[in-house]
């Protein structure tokens, strides 16, 4: 499967391009950490908010808490989709995903270091092109780190208590083609969807492969982690140069 | 009252001042109109979806709907607020909203002309310093007449059904200054607050005015109205800046 | 439009005049405040409950509440409504109701002198003819002043905390015809709606004016605000009928 | 226990003396049936409504249905209860008593000959001193016939489809005293509470007997069944006199 | 009636006959007290939970309480049920049998002796062929048993705060036969279906009795209850037997 | 990490043992195929339901659909779990778990030789000692395989729609150590968890890794997917065995 990498693809990709990567920091003005992360036409806006509270487990523990929530705007998406409030829950997509970007993001920060606070990371979006969750964790990431320097700037935190970056991707096989970062016309013709989630340090957080439709080898399965690997690295390298830290900010860091 | 509209607000403005006044046509890139409209740091996102039925009290009647919905995103505001389906159900003030919304799009739109089709305005509120819902209904227009466009332009309506400009503002008196288009730190202070909503023809359509704190007497009103009149004025004219109609358009329009 | 206000309407009325108006006061036994307020067929029963704490945003505060709750018994229309908690979750209209009688009742009330207590007032609609509101305001009142009482004669409170009467009333156009307090059948064919509640000094507390079907100009506003006016003068009166204050409680509201 | 049922209770009733009962029909003007029925301080409004289709189980069987909801206003009590829609949810009582109206009154009615219509059974409490369950079941009684007799006039059916009288009241013993139609605060020191509901024949319909606190004999059973039969007897007595039916509506009965 | 009790049903059973009972005793391994108990086909898990607080209506009083909720497996019946929570609410049906359930357990125990905790009584229906309420209240009182077993054994009670057994019996008449525990066949023709709950000396806890198909004479109602008086005897020997409690156990319940 | 797979654990098992696994068919009478799979402690009653209709989106296709709902008993688990209708909603872990076995399951099936009916596979966890969600999959595949044999018998399908075996299994490191079949107690203390699904021919259908407790290396993942794939090989011997299908049925098979 490797070979066809080069081929391109409707946009113009190479099997193993992302699409065009952004992040807008500061999108709104209230939270302590914002961003509005682009993957293409997919569009996810990411705020932080700093809660001085963690939930009922944690109190007294010392330690802090990272909790996310995810929603899709009624017309993200091509056909308009109502609003989980008018059918009075919360669907079952959105519940699974949430419990992903929270996992993950986790695994980003130090909740030692964090103290006893909350951070609420809502992920709202405006535009859906495929990978949403992939963004959403990519973007939120950005976002974490923003909420962190503000409390380290502003002396809650002694340190920006940051254990690595975390950065995820969706790369899948379609019509025996192996791709990165699909889209979502690529997405809903996929025999394979996997979403990848890594550290700056190439170990793993979190591994979801699904046969959407079939079942998948262990070679297939190889090839997608190699993949998924590659272009961890390349967002990590965009996280990077978007959070652009000053030397008294990764001093802070280096301390942690 | 009237003679300290000129006096400065903490923000620069004169007491009949609008904020910073914008309107982002196609935001969104799958909504049949969709705007970002901006009244200095309040900032909704609205995008219209075309259905092609309507709701069961309207079927076989020929005759077109409006309906919208409204939505704080949980960190738009300088204090995060939980979402709507954390609760279970849509909170009180949404819901008065979003009817008032509705309402006054419906007096926009010729709905006979619209035919059995439903248009959903979804008013997202990505940012909310005060006077969201005047500016969700101005915004809305924006969107409502760009979905009105599109329909028109596929051919699914032979002329475009718009009967009018519809924009609304806020206005209030705050320790005595009659103020329009009040920030968030205004409204918190103001005694007496009122939504109008206008056409392009200086009728009304809807008024809203509630003694936040007291009451308010007939002369108080009196300027109040005059004073929402004139902002009203204001929007119409750079709604129409922003819509940026072609001749064919405004022929089509003519003809409805 | 003025001139045609005496003309007769189907029942008989001329147009300012009101329907038959009564409080039966004490309709129920446990309420601190209880009247069945009639409106010609619009009956309202609205129960007062003295609670002895606030809401969590007024804890330690040392100031009062009032809240009011409003909702339809399932056959006081003329076609059956399904109740709220067979859709599970509260309507729209009700819930926008509900607030504006909160809303008005507490501009009637000195909340701080009240003291740190909340006045429940629930609104159950036995009969809907239009104007359930307007007489849920209306009757509300004087239930909350029955209230008042019994907290004052109970030693509660040291004075009885009135500041003013609260009355409400809808006006509004039906084919060009400009009339008071309109039953089911006008408001149904009403142009423009308005609602207005006002203080008993002729100050507004709230106004709340929709062009139904179309819009309203300048002068038909300016003819329903006077329309209303004088109506609720007539309301307060009655009011201060029913009510039948002593010598003993008029002095003890004269010194709040 | 008998002999003391002439012994004076504390609001001077015997041991099987009802409480002070009295039916007052047409209470509502749009039901098609509406009886406000006292037990003395208990107020149950019943109001009846005929809808045109049955659920879905009885489609195309010919038969019809009857069906209850029941419902407490908020101050009905002596101390306000919430309404369910503040809970989101319908509270297990209120549930087990409006499937037990239903029940009772269906056995009232000849559902072949109602064909197929459902009657909706609204029984709202506006004051409650015990007893509200056994006073909707016979209020709704006189509100169902009251339903039929409008069907009947009205042509629908061509006779009046009712089988028999259905009535219900509460017995039980309070510190070893039998008692009948408990008020709220012999009910709350009852030691077995019973609710009978029987036909105009003498037979049952229902029986509900609970040790409320502790266990009851058999021969506690026989006494409080003859004390509820002897009751139900009066209690229909008084239905047929607040019926007032005339010669030719004795005849629709008769032929039914 | 009574002289047909000797004929068979379908299952080969008499009118008076049992179905073949079991109770399956530490079914499950982490709840206090947990049976499985069968009668015929009808299996349902009563599993008994201890919790060291109670309801606030007994905080500080010293008593404790037991409370029971009732459920059905999706496919314990022949057509699948769906489950409440994807309705979003409990069903009426279940509430009813979960309040009879736990009202009836109470009776069997002496909850000042038992403290301030409460035994929560899960009865998950696995297989319903009819009689699953009083499936539940039989077996539910072993599980309670070995609850209570287990908080005098960890020395958290110092006697065994039992008051009697309790047990319960479902009877009718079907086609004019008068007939013990019914099956679903049975009961689903049943003219009246009787509910009894009674203790190990022949008292009533609970009896509710309903012409699901007419009414009931007062020699049907006598029959019925001899009947289930009968039975209870059966099941209150059978419970006894599966308890097999020994010397050390029959004294600390002696004590009590 | 490997060599110590031969080290004891605390229940006795080498790392790579399984717990005892168990089928037990038929386990329910109404199901058109039921299984109460074990393993270890961890036990779920697996129902499977045939319904002669599929959901909108597969209306008209020709093709059959496999939904699953997946519940824990409240007191399966060591400490009693709320019912998810006390919170009025399906909590998240519920959710993300039954769309997990629906999506394994439907991997299984031919879900076009299937034809347009739904196989709704409830999994009831009766006991819980970790890896629930792989027990319900593994065993809910031998419920569905029943569904599948009686659909062939009864001959609405002409033949046995099976594509693979489908079975899964946890595996994770804890301190250190690989580990297979994860009990709650290795579970809570494992720093990765990761559920395989995978069919009878050694390819996967899902695979979900997470770092619970940081992050994992790709030589850490290689190990576990081998593990995985050697258990899972474990499992579908033991599900052929307990199927223990006939001549005619593996005919039945094969022509599919």
């Amino acid at each position: 499967m490797k070979n066809n990498l080069l081929e391109k693809r409707e946009d113009g990709r190479s099997g193993s391009d992302l699409r065009e990567i952004s992040f807008e920091r500061g999108y709104t003005c209230y939270a302590e950490g914002s961003c509005l992360v682009s993957f293409g036409k997919t569009k996810v806006l990411c705020n932080v908010s700093v809660e001085e509270k963690v939930p009922p487990f944690l109190r007294g523990s010392g330690s802090g808490w990272i909790t996310a929530e995810y929603s899709l705007l009624p017309r993200s998406t091509s056909t308009r989709v109502p609003r989980d409030i008018s059918k009075g829950r919360l669907n079952g997509r959105s519940s699974e995903i949430q419990r992903l970007i929270g996992r993950s993001l986790r695994a980003a920060v130090d909740l030692e270091q964090l103290g006893e606070r909350t951070l609420w990371v809502d992920c709202d979006v405006i535009q859906a092109d495929g990978g949403t969750r992939t963004a959403a964790i990519t973007g939120g990431f950005v976002a974490v780190v923003d909420a962190l320097r503000y409390l380290w700037r502003s002396g809650k935190v002694g340190v920006i208590p940051l254990r690595s970056h975390v950065a995820a991707v969706s790369v899948g096989t379609v019509k025996g083609r192996l791709l990165s970062d699909l889209c979502y016309q690529e997405d809903s013709h996929a025999d394979v969807d996997m979403n990848v989630v890594m550290d700056g340090n190439g170990n793993y957080i979190e591994i979801q492969g699904t046969g959407e439709n079939g079942v998948f080898s262990k070679g297939e399965l190889q090839d997608m982690l190699s993949l998924a690997a590659n272009s961890i690295e390349k967002l990590v390298a965009l996280q990077e140069n978007a959070l652009d830290m000053d030397g008294e900010e990764l001093e802070a860091l280096a301390s942690s």
